[in-house]
């Protein structure tokens, strides 16, 4: 790891001397190399996973000539001339029977051409008695006909590994007869929620909040326990073995009860903690026998905020996934004044009112409540004290995997 | 329903007439109400559910003024003047008596303020030496508070139902203590493939893709059928009680063996059959005691496309989602001619070449590897033969929810 800051390890009651820059974190969880191991999972199951290797059409397909559509398969040169003036008589024969010389056998949509025949006539174009079929037009070769390796070649690379997999994909892979694919394995995260949460509402709201970021982020709970607050309960919950990655939610600050930096020093490395962010300045990383552990604040905003930056960029790097934020960027005018404090990224959640955002709350006050109210957020990075009105920002948006549009 | 037309019913082995307009299939679709069904689940576990009605503070958050530092606690009026040359002293006290005048208490951020504190004084800003609190500069009122209805006011509405619930939506939820909330239930779908599937390849594409994306859309699997074949037995399945919407796959074209609109013709009223759509024409819809059925076309390509239309329409519907594709539009010019027969909606899947887009496969060649190989499609309207190059088009993007950005 480059020239790390190396912070106080025991900043409680003294207060954060100076913070790591939001890019020095960025960079402490891009250290760490992209999950490769990988699972064999049923296809069905695999929509939204990476594979581990490109998939590559295992035979040509189809295999054989197909029917691309209801009719009479039969020989195009045998209807050169045919019209409504001039029906052409085919024999009808069963689909069993080798074509013979102005013979047509009904197919399905989907069914092998018989042997023989290139093209296929559809009903419109013919008049049916008994075993006879009176054809009204010419038919041209290869129409109403899938071709042997027409939709794929043997060989080619049908799906690689840069995106996650479509239902659509299922059924192509399905299509090859292929039951079992490898894919990248779900990251094990273990969630350690400290507490009991100090506030004056004694619910928790960040376990909910996190499970669900995690599942979000292609994470799988190894496991969520609740309620440690003494320094060797925490460090011996982040010393088990079995996960690939830890978060350590609460006691992250300067309070007298902050204990969990101490517990990561005590099973292992506090690499950093105290961040130039705005909420969230309090969050840690570090690793204990390898796996890598971050420290996240108690406050909901300041949790969900670091979980963002950091945890949440972890996670999906660790399961093969681009590891950067997974909102898409939407470019909008500052309505108002977008305050931030200079040194600080600042997450300031920010709503629409026409095609101009303005924000809702400030960096550390407004709790859940304003990000459940925005339409999205803006990061004002740590030179600036804000953006002023009518500055052009990015936004990230929520709800940007269900961005609607209309047909 | 408006003047829907009224295909003939067995259309096998003659074609289909005059296809139904694919708005006029929406229009179907669009008639059936937005579910409003509901069930108490777990608030963890409703990340990506509708509420059934607007979530309201229950009360004002936080309920009392709480200190949004770790610090010093005291009453911000005593603070004036107190600087670096001229250090003011406070009486360090206990978290559990009431202030006295010239009193500190030391508190962690997120624990409720002491009665009589109006302000939190960070560490950097006190000397300390056993009980004794030197304080090096003076503390605005309400620096390092959070008061008692700051983040939410009893009966303010935090989260309507517009959209689906975020993973910081089940923080803020659990934060007044909520576990159950109503949430629209899941649109119960049961699915119906027909077969054996016919084609030359006996593997099934269509049942792992339509349960990935009945997923996606937020439908459940009431069950899955394989392997019917018969008018009576297709008719059996459709008529069983249980499910929100039945989708048969399969055996809905001209063929002889094409049972699929008889079958539900036998059961109950087959409204529609035959769309102007490319690929997916053969698709059908209809009910039977009560409940919207959707026949799909058997050839993989034509499923995708009539379910994604039309099946995925119902089902968002359904489960009060935004009933429109779920793909974020890209607006971008053909780099080669768009080719589209007239008469049809066509569903072109293309993919970026540079900024422009060039398509993949014609409408009903190319299989579902024309879709693995796509970046997105377009919709050619039936009036069109197409869009000639450098025409400006919208394309709906494959992947939208994972749209990637940097930050």
């Amino acid at each position: 790891m480059s020239n790390m800051l190396t912070p106080l390890r025991d900043i409680r009651l003294r207060g954060f001397g100076e913070r790591v820059p939001v890019d020095e974190a960025i960079k402490w969880v891009d250290s760490h190399p992209a999950n490769t191991n990988s699972e064999e999972i049923p296809t069905g199951a695999a929509c939204g996973r990476f594979l581990v290797q490109p998939f590559v059409a295992p035979a040509d397909a189809p295999a054989v000539d197909l029917a691309a559509r209801d009719g009479y398969a039969l020989l195009s040169a045998e209807t050169v001339g045919a019209g409504g003036y001039n029906p052409l008589l085919f024999h009808i024969r069963g689909a069993e029977s080798p074509l013979g010389a102005f013979s047509a056998v009904l197919v399905s949509a989907g069914t092998p051409l018989p042997p023989g025949a290139d093209a296929v006539a559809p009903f419109e174009l013919v008049r049916v008695a008994t075993d006879i079929a009176e054809l009204l037009g010419p038919v041209a070769r290869g129409t109403g006909v899938i071709l042997a390796g027409q939709e794929a070649r043997k060989g080619a690379i049908l799906i690689d590994t840069s995106r996650p997999l479509r239902p659509s994909d299922l059924g192509l892979i399905s299509s090859f007869g292929i039951e079992l694919i490898r894919v990248i394995r779900h990251p094990m995260v273990r969630l350690v929620v400290t507490g009991p949460n100090p506030s004056g509402n004694p619910a928790d709201a960040n376990g909910p909040m996190l499970r669900a970021l995690v599942a979000r982020d292609g994470g799988l709970l190894e496991s969520c326990t609740y309620g440690a607050t003494k320094r060797d309960d925490i460090a011996r919950l982040i010393a088990r073995p079995g996960a690939d990655v830890i978060l350590v939610c609460g006691r992250t600050g300067t309070g007298a009860d902050d204990e969990a930096p101490l517990a990561l020093d005590v099973t292992g490395t506090l690499s950093i903690h105290g961040i130039a962010l705005r909420p969230g300045g309090s969050c840690g990383m570090g690793s204990a026998g390898g796996v890598p552990v971050i420290l996240l604040p108690g406050s909901p905003l300041a949790c969900y905020s670091a979980y963002d930056l950091f945890a949440g960029r972890l996670i999906r790097r660790l399961g093969g996934r681009c590891s950067q934020l997974p909102y898409r960027i939407r470019k909008a005018r500052a309505g108002r004044k977008i305050v931030s404090s200079v040194g600080d990224v600042e997450f300031c959640r920010v709503r629409f009112v026409a095609e101009e955002v303005i924000p809702i709350g400030s960096a550390n006050a407004g709790g859940l409540a304003s990000v459940a109210r925005a339409d999205g957020f803006v990061l004002v990075p740590a030179p600036l004290e804000g953006y002023a009105p009518g500055t052009l920002v990015d936004v990230y948006m929520y709800g940007s995997e269900l961005e609607i549009t209309t047909i």
